[in-house]
């Protein structure tokens, strides 16, 4: 084993602080990654305060993951030692049920193992991105070939960007396709700069009016204040899909209005409390649909990011060094992130 | 204008009585037909008691209405006299939006108009099958073929079976495929039948273990008591699609969890008080969807008929005359019904 420095949680009412952990040799199938930059998801806050219920302590978060490869097993063959590389938020699965054989990790039937958090259904707690280094089995490991000036900012497409982009392929957006985005921060803006080079025509929903120019200089057509009652009624039947991104309770009915018949209104965003309780008329009367989407599986996140790099996409981001990550929660808890922390991982030495 | 019997409710609180209608004289595009059977759709009864505050007084309810052309328009192409005919919940559509030009009126952008109650977005009331005959544009008549032996229990399919038909099709119901039916009352009755006819494994869940015998001989394939916890959790991410038939509020998590990746489950009852809030992790970790889906069109309408004559399809009925309506209501509201009310229309002469 290897000790390397970590920032972590030694439970859900302490502040992260600096901690060793111990990584394991890479075995033949191995990687072992050197993390340059890891992004700040709102998963990691509510994983180290026990919000979901099922963090194992010391919780050492981070799943957007990238960095360059200082070693390989001897069975590797797709990475060579100084490749880039990432990391998302899957490091294993069970590999034999049907979802692992469809290439969708992430519906693993026995379970996936998360990056950080360890296994779904038991086992050893796992490790994520707030460390210097991680040993992850090739097969879970992505390519990066954006250029490695750019490296900070492809961070966050390993989960804000393939967040949005597995639902985003699965219900058709593209040309012709009228694509609503509610919510502009870490995955909103993900959504939108994907939904735009797509094709489709995109319509940014948020309750900020100081959003819209950043929005339309990200990639939306539209933009709509959500709060504003007169502005969402001029959206009424008109979206063939949306991709809901607020993770705090609302009203669900106020956006399903918005889709066109057989539309769809997929939530990548799961709150702590649930929404309020939707309205059935408004699914039985245009044949709506209401659906959740997790993440992606290793061979779309590895689409997604060779999309990203062809499309110049990446993240707009704010680095900060470890040390400042407790401080960089509560900003992200009040929405004062543009619109992704990352952490420059060369503070940790 | 002819004067015809007919039955109906002048407030929400009086019960249904005697009352005479007009009904125009056939049109060149109308079929005048003499109602002979008529199935009571729990709507009727929402309807009748303005359960959702949208009722035209005096109110006639019923839309699966069977019976025999009395009357034909010169320019009626389709039907002549002596055929039999049923009409279903649409009576007209705008004709000129996109669900209109795609066959699909009972989602027209414009609002259709009811077989009673009229249009939904203002105009004429209109009144059901409830009486004696009834006056219908030839392209919202359908083409019953049926032997004639078994029209009253054709009846129910213009409302039950076309709500089950619909969504069965659309969702890909066939062959290889597990489909759930939640509640066996006239909508589930008829989609357990069509379900099995499709071709589908069947799982009819319901609250009454008096109603297994029934489910098992109606078609279903197994049966699962839906208040014991441990044979919901047998079929656990197993379905992959649900039809939900139950019209009161319910944990729609129970039934969420049991579809496997991307399955969907559909409701087709609304009920007066919404459903408790669902959980979004029983979205988001299997991409599930939820969704709705409303009777269906003229065109499936006819399809499902055709269908169901293939097959030897028809509804379990009671027959009941037109004066015990208002006992067959409080009796609906038990359950009490296998399983579906029919009215013999002779009664009303």
């Amino acid at each position: 084993m290897n000790t390397v420095k970590a920032f972590g949680a030694h439970s859900a009412d302490l502040p992260l602080a600096p901690l060793e952990i111990e990584r394991r040799h890479p075995g033949p199938d191995d990687v072992q990654i050197e993390i340059l930059y890891c992004g700040v998801c709102h998963s990691d806050l509510h994983t180290a305060r026990n919000e979901w219920k099922n963090t194992l302590y010391p919780s050492v978060p981070g799943h957007e993951i990238v960095g360059r490869i200082v070693a390989v097993g001897n069975k590797v063959s797709k990475f060579k030692v100084g490749d880039l590389a990432g990391v998302g938020c899957l490091v294993d699965s069970c590999g034999h049920c049907s979802s692992c054989h469809e290439g969708e990790e992430q519906y693993c039937e026995n379970g996936f193992t998360g990056t950080y958090n360890g296994p779904a259904f038991g086992g050893e707690n796992t490790y994520g991105g707030y460390s210097q280094s991680i040993v992850v089995k090739e097969s879970f490991v992505l390519h990066i070939r954006h250029d490695s000036q750019e490296l900070a900012s492809v961070a966050p497409l390993l989960c804000a960007g393939i967040t949005t982009y597995s639902p985003l392929k699965h219900w058709g957006a593209g040309p012709g396709k009228q694509v609503g985005i509610v919510g502009l921060g870490g995955l909103g803006h993900m959504g939108v700069k994907i939904a735009h080079a797509m094709g489709a025509h995109v319509v940014l929903f948020t309750t900020s009016e100081n959003k819209v120019a950043d929005a339309l200089r990200l990639g939306a057509d539209e933009v709509c204040i959500s709060t504003n009652a007169s502005q969402m009624a001029q959206y009424a039947n008109r979206l063939d899909l949306i991709i809901n991104t607020v993770a705090v309770p609302h009203t669900l009915d106020d956006y399903l209005r918005l889709l066109k018949k057989n539309g769809t209104m997929t939530l990548v965003g799961a709150p702590a409390e649930p929404h309020p309780s939707l309205e059935v008329f408004n699914l039985i009367f245009k044949r709506r649909q209401l659906a959740g989407s997790l993440i992606g599986g290793i061979a779309e996140t590895q689409e997604m990011l060779d999309f990203c790099a062809e499309h110049g996409l990446v993240s707009d981001i704010e680095m900060i060094p470890m040390q400042d990550i407790n401080r960089a929660y509560e900003r992200m808890l009040k929405s004062d992130v543009k619109y992704r922390f990352v952490i420059d991982m060369k503070s940790l030495s």
